[in-house]
């Protein structure tokens, strides 16, 4: 039984909704390049180019040689839980309960958990365009409707209360921010987020915060939105501070009262995170493993304080000096009013790779392109060497 | 910001329709009792007890050492991926190019993946009841509705030919199927697949076939529906039969025109599957690994053995003799009309804890309840000395 290639495969209507990264499009263009032996500078990467820093690595050897690797129970292993809670304990000095924490594959497992407790069919959440693609995927996964508000540099790329206040509808039923966010960089302001707080929390909705660039953070003090409320659905990940990216490991935690709901709901879609990165995330919170992370994270900053001025330089227009994550997002308007095609060229023409703005959403998007610092400053300054001499051609 | 206790969370309505597995409330008990110092024999656990196979877990551990822990591709390592089209053709003659193969994190992102990917709100899956409990729920998280058709022995448990044409209406999309069946551990007919095949097809609807004790065949030929059609989507994991539960890694394989789709999803829903798992997954495959897992298959069966006879004389009725996966699903009415009470007073009088037939559907599942031969010979006569005693005192 072989059916004709021609003929229509049936296909959920949220498929035509779902786009796929268009960066990965680029990204095997770029392989193809290579393959050829072109060399490719990779500034389009959203993963740290650090190891798992040794002790978690260690731990994760540790645990296999134990053979810890049968399932752990669906909120994660109650010592994970505990440390997480201890680290919001002792870094922003509030009390979280362990309960309240659960571990997730990714924060992906930590998003998909929140929305598909919160959101019916016709809802809306509310977002920031540009902003995490996946975010509103998820929204329309589960049948709801991603309420994307358009925020430029006024806002930090972030929205406010009074977008809150000015989009809220009778459909809305959440609002979603990241703090730092991708692909901007940029923070929410702690005052600007007790107050979405206040205006979500009046509106008896939900607010979603995702934390996942906590502790890459530069020139500012830093804050979780835990300290504000007790109310908000806050994800974070082990991947990007932390270096764990392939180990797929985040945390979700929730307000009172969603954690059954969230218990069943991850039995019933993953069962678990892996258990070999739950024994490794062990390691994370140790005060050796926390010296190795904040040295990356000046590391990081190093190179943000050399991409940044030096992109400046070459004409991109970026009013807002990105406090953290590690992305640069860039308006490119000066040089083309197609940042996709502009991309691509770039790759072509210069072997640079840079992640296009559709990538994060619609508004403005065809005017900018992310950077992410991801690489050395040496590979950094091979990329601006390469861009610089793409311009002049242009 | 603190909202008292009593105020309602806002929730979607799904939430009303995903139930935990009942047997969590049990473990729990158990646990309580075990932490008071008693005895509990565990025939809950749908989890084989044999570690991950050593050469798995090497070439785990080798991976670690080599610092692979970086992302991969959302649909897998290629050679993962190649391994198991390898697979398919060494071991069933089949040929499945690899580009169909999606790797994905443990059989719960294959069952995600192809639901989300075809199931619109309101649109029917047909699935057989008892039946593995997050398939009706994955149903229910992308608003469809699950059609549930009561079995019986009479058909091995399973959905036939006939089930598909009487039950298919205008709503229907897709018929889901499991051989070996989770809780029942029947298989279905090679024929009769084929038939089934045939009906789903002639109605455009897709096929899904849960596929994920494969290998743990007792007196049976095994086959995978690949075999009789290259439009099914087939679920497998590497938990069961390749011990390797914590690792949290499956495939799932999908028809010709879904590839893209599923990756985009994929991009989206987890990013991928753990780098370290894969790699690991790598030497499942080996003569070496296949060896050790033709032995324990053979393991399981002496458990079978002796356990189904037992309970048979104890006065069960299990009309068939379950020829996979490792569970016996058992007709308790000669001793109760209520199995979840029943499950409750084993546990606590006799200190053997099973699972209640009501996690796996409602057709006749207060007369059921579900043993897991996943301990060795020597607990399961310890589990029928038990439960021998109970059932004289009760």
């Amino acid at each position: 039984m072989t059916t004709p290639a021609a003929q229509k495969k049936p296909m959920a209507k949220r498929m035509e909704d779902i786009q796929p990264f268009y960066v990965m499009d680029l990204l095997a263009r770029a392989r193809q390049m290579e393959a050829a032996g072109q060399s490719i500078v990779h500034l389009e990467i959203g993963e740290p180019d650090f190891a798992t820093p040794q002790p978690v690595l260690d731990a994760g050897l540790s645990a296999l040689q134990h053979q810890l690797m049968h399932y752990t129970p669906a909120l994660g292993l109650i010592e994970l839980r505990q440390s997480i809670a201890d680290y919001y304990q002792s870094r922003f000095g509030v009390h979280v309960p362990y309960e309240r924490i659960i571990v997730t594959p990714g924060a992906s497992g930590a998003l998909q958990l929140a929305l598909a407790v919160l959101v019916d069919p016709g809802k809306q959440v509310l977002m920031a365009d540009p902003g995490y693609p996946c975010n509103r995927h998820f929204v329309r996964l589960f049948e709801g409707v991603h309420s994307s508000v358009p925020v430029d540099s006024d806002t930090g790329y972030q929205l406010t209360a009074r977008h809150i206040a000015q989009h809220w509808n009778e459909n809305t039923i959440a609002a979603m921010l990241a703090s730092p966010s991708n692909p901007t960089g940029t923070l929410v302001n702690k005052n600007e987020m007790a107050a979405i707080a206040e205006q979500v929390m009046q509106r008896h909705g939900s607010l979603l915060v995702d934390e996942i660039y906590q502790g890459l953070v530069y020139d500012a003090v830093e804050y979780t939105a835990l300290e504000l409320t007790d109310q908000a659905f806050v994800i974070n990940s082990f991947s990007k501070y932390f270096g764990m990216t392939g180990w797929r490991l985040g945390w979700l935690v929730v307000p009172d009262g969603y954690v059954d709901a969230v218990d069943k709901l991850a039995q019933n879609i993953f069962l678990a995170a892996s258990t070999v990165s739950q024994h490794a995330a062990l390691a994370a919170f140790t005060p050796e493993t926390q010296a190795i992370l904040r040295q990356r994270r000046d590391e990081f900053q190093v190179r943000r304080d050399y991409l940044l001025p030096a992109l400046r330089n070459l004409g991109f227009n970026i009013p807002l000096t990105p406090q953290g994550a590690f992305y640069i997002y860039a308006d490119c308007s000066r040089f083309t009013d197609d940042s996709y095609l502009f991309v691509q060229r770039i790759l072509c023409e210069a072997g640079l790779a840079v992640t296009p703005g559709i990538d994060f959403g619609r508004h403005r998007a065809m005017q900018h392109v992310r950077f992410a610092y991801t690489r050395p400053v040496e590979v950094l300054e091979q990329a601006v060497q390469r861009l610089s001499e793409f311009l002049k051609n242009a």
